[in-house]
C-alpha cells in the first residue's frame, strides 16, 4: 500500500466535522470561515540529508514545503505552529541553527511563528503547520478541473532534483542555481495570486508532476494527458538528464519538490508566465506523451 | 539546556507578528479573530512505549493532549491536523489501529480531523495540531496570576504516572482505573467551562503540578506555593507511591500526564470540583510545602 491508499484508509476512520469546508484530500484544508490549515512532516533521511542540505536550509524548507500548500490554494499565511523532534547526535546549537532558517523563511513570507513543541527523538523531523486566509471568493481546489481545460505550470521544473544529484556528488562545489532549487525552495504565491478566480483546479508539485498529476485527475475525476516534451525545465536539467542516461522531461516529471503550481484554465487563457503542458479529457487516469512516457511514470512516494 | 530554555532561545528566533494575540509561551496561540492553535509531538520510546499502551490509546492520547491545551485556554475545538511517520517495524494496519484511537477521541471531544500527513521515519511519531474558538470574552493565560490568589487543581493527581508503573510492572493485570488514566487521558473541557471569566491564569499539568507551577510562576512573575500534602490524589496513587518508597504527595506532583487543569482565581472562591492546593505570593520560582518537599522537586522534562 502506498502513500495515495494509506492517506484513503485513515481518512475514512475519521468523520468529517461541522463548519470544514474541504476535508482531507487537498493541498489543505478550508473551514466555513475562511481559515486554512495544512500540515507536512519533514524526517531526516527521507525528506533531508545533513550532506546535501545545511542546517538552516533544513528549517526554511519546512517552512517553505507547507506555505507551498496554502499557495496552491490561493490561500495567504497567517501563522505556523513548528513541532522539531532531535536525535542523540543533535547539539542545541544546531537546533537554533534549523530554527533560524525557519525564522529567515518566515519573515520572508511574512508567516510568524506562533506556536511549537521541542522533543528528543530517534533523529530530526520537523512537523510544521500552516494557518491561512482563504482566497477570495472561494479557494482552487484540485477537483475542479473539467475536459476541455488546458494543463499549466508555473516556472521551471526538474530543478530541485538536479540540485539533489550535483549536491550528492559535487556537494560543495555543486551548481548554485540548482543547489538553492533543492535545499531553499520558494512558494509560488505570486503565481497563486494570478490564478484565484481563473484556474478550475490547481495544486503543488511536491512529488512530480507524474504525481501531481494523478492527484488532480482523481480528485476532479478527469484524465490528464502531459506532454514530457512541453514541461519547462530549469537551466542545466537537461543536460545533467542526459548525462545520467535520462530523458530531461521524464526526469522533471518524476523529480519532487519543485514546489511550482500545476493548474487548469479555460482553453485559450494560458497566464502569462505559466506554461502549457497537457489538457483535460473524460476519464481517469493520467497518459503521457512526448520522449520517455512510455512505460510510464511514477513520482516521489514517502512510504516507497 | 532543558526544555524551558531551549524553547526561550528558538522563540527569539522567529518575530511576533501582526493578528497574533498570543504568542509561544502559553498553552496555545490566540490569533486577534479569536482562533487559537497548539501543537504537540508524541514520539515513541520518549512519551509512550508499546509495552504499555495499545496502538489505539496512542492515537487517542496523541489527540487529547493538545486537546488539553485548548481546554487549559478555555477555548473549545474546532478540528486537528495528525501528522504520522511510522517506523520500518510497523505495518498500514497497524497505522489504522493508531488512526481509529485518533477518530475514537476526535469524536469524544467534537474535533474533527481537517488534514494530516504521513511518512516513513525512524519510528513511530505523531505531530499533532490543535485549532479552537478562544473563551469569550478572552483567553486564560498563563501570566495572570497576582499575589494573594488561590492555587487550585482539577480532579486528582498521580493517576497517570502510577498507571504507568503498574503497566510496566504488571502488564494486562494492572488496575485498570489508573492503567486507563495513563492510556486515555481526558481534557477537561467541563472543568475550564466554570474557569472561563473567574480564573486569573489556568494551564493544563502536562508535566506534573511541579514543573507546570514554575511555568505559571515564570508567566505571572510570582512566586507559586504548593503544598504536597494537599494534592488530590487518585485512588491507589497513595498506595503505590509509598510501595515504592516515595511520598505520595511528591509523587503526584513529579509524575506527568494528567493532563488535569491547575488554575489561580481570587481568594475564597475554589470552584466546586477543585481542590486549593497552594497559594500566589509575590517573587519567584515555587515553594514546596508539606511532607516530601525537602530538597526541591522537578517535573518531566522532554529533552532530559
Amino acid at each position: 500500500m502506498g502513500e495515495f491508499e494509506l492517506i484513503g484508509r485513515l481518512a475514512a476512520r475519521v468523520a468529517a466535522g461541522a463548519g470544514v469546508a474541504v476535508g482531507i484530500g487537498d493541498d489543505a484544508a478550508v473551514f466555513a470561515d475562511g481559515l486554512v490549515a495544512s500540515t507536512d512532516l519533514l524526517v531526516e533521511g527521507v525528506h533531508f540529508r545533513r550532506t546535501t542540505a545545511a542546517l538552516a536550509d533544513i528549517g526554511w524548507k519546512a517552512l517553505a514545503v507547507n506555505l507551498s500548500d496554502l499557495a496552491a490554494m490561493g490561500a495567504t499565511p497567517r501563522g505556523a505552529l513548528v513541532g522539531l523532534t532531535v536525535g542523540p547526535g543533535w547539539s542545541n546549537d544546531d537546533l537554533v541553527t534549523v530554527y533560524e532558517g525557519v525564522g529567515a523563511c518566515a519573515e520572508a513570507f511574512r508567516c510568524p511563528i506562533v506556536g511549537g513543541d521541542v522533543s528528543r527523538g530517534p533523529s530530526l523531523a520537523l512537523a510544521v503547520t500552516v494557518l491561512g486566509h482563504a482566497a477570495a471568493p472561494a479557494p482552487v481546489l484540485r477537483s475542479g478541473a473539467r475536459p476541455g481545460d488546458v494543463l499549466v505550470v508555473s516556472g521551471a521544473l526538474g530543478g530541485s532534483e538536479a540540485g539533489r544529484h550535483l549536491l550528492e556528488r559535487d556537494g560543495a562545489t555543486a551548481d548554485v542555481a540548482l543547489a538553492l532549487r533543492h535545499r531553499r525552495p520558494v512558494p509560488r504565491f505570486d503565481v497563486a495570486a494570478t490564478l484565484v478566480g481563473r484556474a478550475s483546479a490547481m495544486l503543488d508539485v511536491s512529488d512530480g508532476v507524474a504525481s501531481d498529476a494523478r492527484r488532480l485527475a482523481e480528485a476532479s475525476g478527469v484524465r490528464v494527458v502531459v506532454d514530457l516534451d512541453a514541461l519547462p525545465l530549469q537551466a542545466g536539467v537537461a543536460d545533467l538528464a542526459r548525462s545520467l542516461g535520462r530523458q530531461p522531461g521524464a526526469f522533471a516529471a518524476v523529480g519532487g519538490e519543485d514546489y511550482e503550481l500545476l493548474a487548469t484554465v479555460p482553453a485559450g487563457t494560458v497566464p502569462s508566465g505559466m506554461t502549457a503542458i497537457g489538457w483535460i479529457e473524460g476519464g481517469a487516469g493520467v497518459t503521457f506523451l512526448g520522449d520517455g512516457a512510455a512505460g510510464g511514470l511514477s513520482g516521489w512516494d514517502h512510504l516507497a
